[in-house]
C-alpha cells in the first residue's frame, strides 16, 4: 500500500504519440509493452545504470544515442522481462525489435530507444515483442489540435500502468511554467519499487516538454535534476541493472538554452516532476508503510552527507524500526557510526526524529523522552534529521521502511 | 532456528574462573552478567568496533589496555543494555563498575575490561551492576587439580549463555593441539544475531588458551584470525557499537611465540575456534534459514573479492530469494555488478550455485536449467561461487538469508 502518494495531475505534451498493449511477456495478461513515438525533431538525453551487468536494452541505447546524436523517433519499453544477464542472443533481441519499430514507423533503427525491465536472466518471447510491436504501432494516440485533452490523458495513463511491475500505482505527473509568456510543459513517469538504489541513473524514468532545447542542454538539465531527485533515493540498496532515465524535448514550443532568462524555472520544472516521481517510487516502494526523508547537515561536504544518509537510509536494523514505529535512536547512532566518516566526532553530532532533538553532545538529549519519539514515529511521514557538527553541506535521501511485505514480495517474486 | 549449529565441545582451561548471575539488566530475569577472573600474569589482546559511536566499555577497554599493557586480572560482560550513546555518564558508570570488580577481586581498575551488549542509548542500572558483581564474585567457578572436568563446564556454558541477547544458542567451542608434547587448548565464546558487520572486530567473543604468549604476539595472532573468521561475516550489513574480541593467553601451559615450530599449529587452532564460532553467529542469525558461503575468486586481490562477496551478501534481493529458495541468478548478477569494481568484464564472470555453473561468457550458461538450480537452493547451506575472470586472488564471506523472521525479531526487540 503506497504511502501518502499523490501526485500533481498529468498533461499531454505535443509531439509524443503513446500506445500500450498486452504483449503476452508479463504474466496474467497484463498491459507490458510501451511505444512512444516522438515528433520529427525531438532532441533526447539520458542517463543510465552504472551496474557493470548492465542490460542488453541499456547497450542497445547508449550505442543508439552515440549514432543518432540524440535525436530520437521512437522509445520502445517492455516489462515483465529485462532481458539482462542474456547476452548476445539479448542484444540481438533487442536490436531486431528497434529495427521492426522503425520499420512500422518509418524511421531509422537507431532512432529507437529500448527499456526492459522485470526478470533478469531469461531470453525476452521473441514473438510476443515482434507482434506486440506491431499492434501497439497500429493504435498510437497522439495530442494534436483535432484530439486534444481528456481522451489523450488515457493513452498516458495506460503507458504509466504498462511500465509497472511490482508497482502498486501508476507514477504520471506534470508540472508547466510560463517563459516569456509561453506555457511549457513536463510531463515524466516513471516505474519501480524494488532494486532501488540509483547509482547515477534511475529506474524507468521518461520525462517529456515541449519546448525546443538542444540536447547537449537537456543532458545538463536532466543530470541536474536527476542528482537530487532519482539519484537521492533507495529502496534496498541493490542498483538495478536496468535503470535509465530520459528527457525528450519534441520542439513543439519556445527555444530554450542556459543562458535564457528562463532557463531556471525550466529547470524548476523538471527537477520538481524528477523529484514527485523519485518520491512516488518510494512512495510506492515494495512492502512501504513510512515514508521516510534523512536530512544529513552540517558535513564538511555533500558526499560525506549522503554517505551518512545512506547509511542510514540501508541500514535493516534502522527499517525494521521505522516498520515497527519505534523510535530506536541506538539504531540510528549504529547507522551513522558505521559510515566510516573520516574523524568524526560523536560529541559534535545531533539527531532529531522530526523537530524533536534526542541526541547531542555525545548522549540522549536534555528533557527527551521516549514519549515524544514515538509521538514522531506514529506518523507515516518521519523525517531523520542528523547534524554532523564539522561543516556547512547538505544532503536529503528518501526512503521506506523493511516490512513483512517487502520480504513476502520479493520471496514471492518468481514463483 | 539455528541452522546446522553444531561446535566441537568445550573445553575448561586453566586459569580461567567464571560466575554468571540475573543482575536484572536483561528483562524476565534471564542470566545477563558475566564475570571471568583470569591468572596472575594472564597476557591479552583485543580488536574493537570501527564504528564512530563506539559504546562507552570500549572506551574504557581501550585505556585500561594501554595502562595495563595487556596484563588483564577480569572480564566484565553485560548484556541487555548496550551502555552506547550514554555520553560521560555511561563512561563514568563503566570505570566504576570495573573499580567495584577491582575491589572484589583485590586488583587494580585498569586490570579490568568492560563490555555490554544490548540496547543503545539507555543508561545500564547501576545498582543491579553492583550487586550483580557483588554476587558474581562471590560464585566464581575455578578449574584447578582439585576440580576438573563435567562440573567446570557448566560455568562456561552458563558464561556463554550469560552473554546472549537475540541468540537462540550459546556459542562455546574449543580446539586442542599438540606441541613439542604438551597439550595446547584454545576455548572461545561468542554471541551475535543482528546488527552483524563487523568492520575490523567482531561481535563479543572471548578465547582463551593456557599457553604462554606475550600480549604483542597474541595481537598478532589475534588480528590474523580474525580476519578470515570474525571480519569475514554478514547478517545485516550493520556494524555494532559495542564489537570487541579479546584473546586471553593465562599461562599455564607451554611458551609460544611466531618464531617457534608450534606457532602455526597454535595459529590454526586458533582460527579454527573463530571461524567456527562466527560461522556459529550466522547459523544462529536473526530469523536464518540457510547458512550461505559466498566465495569469490579470480579477483586481482582480496579487497575486490571481499567487495563483490559483500554486495552480494549484503544485498537484500538476493537475501529474500535465498529465504523462498528461488534461484534467481538475475539478482546475484545485479549484486555483483552494483559492487563498483573497476573496469569488470561481464563476459568474463562466471556464477556457479553450488557446483552447478549458471552463467558464464556473458549469459546464462550452455545446459543450465532451473532445475539444476533449484536443487542447489533447496539445502539448508548454499555456496554461492562467483570467479571475476581477471585474477588469482580469493575471498569468502559467511551470510544468512532475510526472512520474516528478521522482520519480527527486529520490529519486536526493544517492545
Amino acid at each position: 500500500m503506497a504511502v501518502n502518494l499523490k501526485l500533481n495531475p498529468a498533461q499531454p505534451v505535443s509531439g509524443v504519440a503513446l500506445a500500450t498493449v498486452a504483449a503476452g511477456i508479463a504474466a496474467d495478461g497484463v498491459d507490458d509493452l510501451v511505444l512512444i513515438q516522438l515528433a520529427q525533431n525531438t532532441n533526447c538525453a539520458a542517463v543510465f545504470t552504472q551496474n557493470a551487468f548492465c542490460a542488453a536494452p541499456v547497450t542497445i541505447c547508449k550505442e543508439h544515442l552515440r549514432a543518432n546524436q540524440g535525436q530520437v523517433r521512437a522509445l520502445l519499453i517492455n516489462s515483465g522481462n529485462a532481458n539482462a544477464g542474456t547476452g548476445q542472443p539479448g542484444i540481438d533481441m533487442a536490436r531486431g525489435h528497434c529495427g521492426s519499430v522503425a520499420n512500422a514507423l518509418g524511421c531509422q533503427a537507431f532512432e529507437v530507444l529500448p527499456f526492459s525491465t522485470g526478470v533478469i536472466g531469461q531470453l525476452l518471447p521473441d514473438e510476443s515483442m515482434l507482434s506486440g510491436i506491431k499492434a501497439a504501432s497500429a493504435c498510437l494516440g497522439e495530442h494534436s489540435a483535432e484530439n486534444p485533452g481528456e481522451h489523450l490523458l488515457s493513452h498516458w495513463d495506460a503507458a504509466a500502468r504498462g511500465i509497472m511491475t511490482t508497482d502498486t500505482q501508476p507514477k504520471l505527473t506534470s508540472r508547466s511554467c510560463s517563459i516569456d509568456g509561453q506555457s511549457v510543459t513536463v510531463t515524466g513517469m516513471a516505474k519501480g519499487a524494488g532494486m532501488i538504489q540509483p547509482n547515477m541513473a534511475t529506474m524507468l524514468a521518461y520525462a517529456f516538454t515541449d519546448a525546443i532545447i538542444s540536447s547537449e542542454h537537456l543532458q545538463l538539465a536532466l543530470e541536474q535534476a536527476v542528482a537530487v531527485s532519482f539519484n537521492a533515493i533507495t529502496v534496498d540498496s541493490d542498483t538495478s541493472t536496468n535503470d535509465a532515465c530520459v528527457l525528450c524535448a519534441t520542439g513543439a514550443g519556445i527555444t530554450l538554452h542556459p543562458g535564457h532568462a528562463g532557463w531556471d524555472v525550466f529547470l524548476h520544472c523538471l527537477t520538481t516532476v524528477c523529484r514527485d516521481l523519485a518520491q512516488a517510487i518510494v512512495r510506492d516502494a515494495e512492502g512501504a508503510s513510512k515514508f521516510i526523508t534523512v536530512t544529513v547537515s552540517g558535513g564538511r561536504d555533500i558526499s560525506e552527507c549522503r554517505t551518512v544518509a545512506y547509511a542510514v537510509a540501508n541500514s535493516p536494523l534502522v527499517k525494521t524500526a521505522m516498520f515497527a514505529s519505534d523510535a530506536n535512536v541506538g539504531r540510528l547512532l549504529m547507522a551513522i557510526g558505521k559510515a566510516d566518516i573520516d574523524a568524526l566526532d560523536p560529541a559534535g553530532v545531533t539527531v532529531s526524529l522530526g523537530d524533536v532533538c534526542a541526541f547531542e553532545r555525545g548522549g540522549i538529549a536534555d528533557g527527551y523522552s521516549e514519549e515524544q519519539g514515538a509521538a514522531v514515529m506514529a506518523q507515516a511521514e518521519i523525517t531523520v534529521r542528523i547534524n554532523l557538527g564539522r561543516g556547512d553541506a547538505v544532503a536529503e535521501i528518501y526512503t521506506s521502511d523493511l516490512s513483512h511485505e517487502y520480504v513476502s514480495i520479493n520471496a514471492d517474486y518468481r514463483s
